[in-house]
């Protein structure tokens, strides 16, 4: 089954806010909920389900748990996987003991710079090393996703050493885009493009 | 001329491209290479270019600087916009000091959060007060766009207090969606979904 990039994102997007609904007790939800939820039609929500064999509709909506767990099982999405953070400045270190990864069963289980001074001072319960150590680590720890946090300028060294110690996938914070072989799944994550984009669209709808 | 919200984002993508090359003193550059740095096709790029009424492409390619001046004016992306962050956990601390958000035109005129004990302890170059003056200083300071780095339970109620206080835009990095007023352009980032994103797209093309 192929499903697109935009299919996978909503799916990923439904899965969390079914994980929120459990979390709160809620038994049913409806496709019209899901869609404003994750911001898009009820229609395309229903095509999704239904393009994945998901459950069926029921008067009260989808029930919440079943739903969650066959999303769950179907993408892997329960599994805990293990991550690394490259590049440990201020907002390294803030990824570093992000808390929501966690509950999601994201595990950061190791973080790397190339400053010794910072990898002595820094104050975190996770393991901190050389990025020298990037390779052997991410293999001896089974590490599955890189998350980049490093200045542009070594943005895309660092993806290429990620590549070498054989991660899956690759979160990218920097503000350059990194090349990676086709087989690693990877996602530019970029805040001054999304302010951009934000005043950009401003300014079309209000022209 | 109505543009899709992915025209948009390719072009703002374009643009930070084009003012990295020209900051590096490069001339012209060929949609070949603005495609593989975006992360779409030649043919997408062209497309878009043309919707624009942009420059002709010389047999060199695009002359950069002239390239950026355009699609800048035309977005107004060259002009300085004030942006605030709430919420100064750690996440929202990095992004006070986040030094691209200045490079690019983003100025960073305010902080909140709803510690008092937190806004007294912080060490940072930029005024930092407490939550209920979020309003009071997104107007004399003419705060354009809102940074929500709180916690998912308190994210919506920020989203509102930031509509009340009149932002044209919100980037909202909190882990649940906000909901705003169309007139308002927001965008949600999810880190733990960009990574349940990234960990389903390697199961399904693996499967």
């Amino acid at each position: 089954m192929e499903l697109s990039d935009n299919t996978i994102e909503r799916i990923c997007k439904v899965f969390g806010h079914l994980a929120l609904l459990e979390k709160k007790g809620v038994e049913f939800v409806s496709s019209k909920e899901l869609a404003e939820q994750i911001g898009t039609t009820e229609y395309t929500v229903r095509k999704d389900i239904s393009l994945l064999g998901g459950p069926g509709y029921t008067r009260k909506g989808y029930e919440v748990s079943s739903f969650k767990r066959e999303l769950g099982q179907k993408f892997q999405l329960t599994k805990s996987r293990k991550a690394c953070i490259v590049g440990l400045g201020r907002l390294g270190t803030a990824l570093l003991d992000y808390e929501n990864f966690q509950e999601d069963g994201f595990e950061i289980v190791a973080g790397f710079d190339c400053s010794v001074n910072k990898i002595e001072r820094i104050r975190t319960n996770i393991d901190v090393f050389p990025v020298s150590r990037l390779q052997e680590i991410t293999q001896a720890r089974s590490i599955e996703l890189g998350i980049i946090a490093v200045p542009a300028e070594s943005a895309q060294e660092i993806a290429d050493e990620l590549t070498k110690a054989g991660v899956k996938g690759i979160l990218n914070f920097s503000p350059v885009k990194v090349n990676v072989p086709a087989r690693i799944v990877h996602l530019d994550m970029d805040f001054t493009n999304a302010l951009r984009f934000i005043a950009a669209r401003f300014v079309m709808q209000n022209k």
